[in-house]
């Protein structure tokens, strides 16, 4: 699949799950709660929407309509193994806190992987408009009917000139992980919460410098390292390894406050 | 000055204001810090940008021109007394660590008080596209060139079915404040950081139940105050006093919950 074949795909797909989503966006909403027991405490509270799976369910049909070998992993309805190299993986709101607390922050985040290695991405904001996307040494973004820019990481040579975010470091919350991220924080210019996939995105376009997250699952991710990559940026796991799978991330801007970042995680 | 009037005129500040901010939102900015000395850490780190005082200068310059009699508050330049019993109280960036993050939950607010007691509000995210206004029992939304839809807070019964939000937990930062904060977090179902301005909207407009913050400004709030009154929503200083000046506020869009968080954070 080319670059452009690509594009034109997934911003139909970033379509189709935008009908599905914004009639749902600040409308009154029946909250589910995928986790189980809802024992009112905060961790527990992960909201699913009919708006997304609704969306998944519009991707889906695309892309088995297009791309019938192709293999789909979406947030809502799991794993279809495909025949083909290429795997779509999806989510189809990521930051439904932010959906359901009416805060135009959450993304539809399309990746598509060849032979598991992360190849493109594409991350949609509908109601504010904005759209970003890229893979294989460019990205770009649009905001509504504008026309694309090719975007770029920015440079920073150190932790203390960073602006860094998280999406709450109440999540990062695996064993010892807070410790380790709180150290990173510490040193950072100016720490910021709250915003998911659309964080990395304004990494990507040269807002912010650094990410910091923990607990991902493939599909928060697949569609956002093609972006940040091409951007010039690095996304690695606290380790350093690859993150094509999830689990924890750090994604910067510029080399050098990876480098830093993952020292201060691992002194 | 009626409501339409004020309408009418806010709708032009906001205008105004916008077209001074959104050429330098996402666009690099020299960014210098407002309290002096920096430091490197984030309570120091208050940028402030050219946006945030060409729009200022945008707002006095119409108000000064339509209302010569009338005092004016800004963030930036000061006060200006007036020989009206009507003062302009405005933030022509709230969340400016926001705006220079690519975030688009800075808002523009502006606010009328009448011998002191705020009057209307109008609250503008102009690269959203979202206007939030109101006073005098009744508080509208558009989004973009949609029709103005009225806002209402929504129910919500308890703490324990609230969604909260506070721009920072770092930012309350008075003497004890912190921890009584934190009794009211542990309480709600859902807490988000990072709104600032933004999140009062959200709350008239029926998104979420509780604001909590201190150390703010008149100028934080005076534009803000109208729109949750007349949406149905209460706001207050954390002692249940009013706030029209600033310092500790409890913003909530049904008493209860009000109630609920003022005896949580006295107690």
């Amino acid at each position: 699949m080319t670059r452009d074949e690509f594009e034109t795909f997934a911003h139909r797909l970033a379509d189709a799950a935008a009908a599905a989503t914004l009639p749902h966006f600040r409308s009154a909403l029946a909250v589910e709660n995928k986790i189980g027991g809802d024992d009112g405490s905060a961790e527990a509270f992960d909201p699913v929407t009919v708006a997304d799976r609704a969306a998944e369910q519009a991707i889906r049909e695309l892309i088995f309509e297009t791309y019938p070998d192709h293999g789909l992993h979406g947030e809502e309805f799991g794993i279809v193994p495909g025949a083909s190299v290429y795997e779509w993986v999806i989510d189809p709101i990521d930051g439904t806190r932010s959906f359901v607390s009416g805060v135009p922050l959450w993304t539809t985040i399309i990746g598509l992987r060849r032979n598991g290695v992360p190849l493109y991405g594409l991350v949609d904001q509908p109601y504010v408009g904005d759209r970003f996307w890229g893979g294989e040494g460019s990205a770009f973004t649009r905001c509504r009917d504008g026309a694309p820019r090719q975007i770029r990481t920015r440079a920073c040579a150190s932790l203390a000139e960073a602006t860094m975010m998280t999406t709450a470091p109440a999540a990062i919350s695996g064993p010892g992980e807070r410790a380790r991220y709180e150290t990173v924080e510490r040193q950072v210019r100016l720490a910021r919460y709250g915003a998911d996939g659309y964080a990395y995105c304004l990494l990507a376009a040269g807002q912010i410098d650094l990410v910091i997250e923990s607990g991902l699952q493939a599909y928060d991710v697949v569609g956002l390292i093609p972006v940040i990559e091409a951007a010039g940026g690095v996304f690695t796991s606290w380790s350093g390894d690859d993150a094509h799978y999830g689990g924890t991330v750090v994604a910067a801007g510029d080399p050098r406050v990876h480098a830093a970042a993952l020292e201060a995680l691992n002194a």
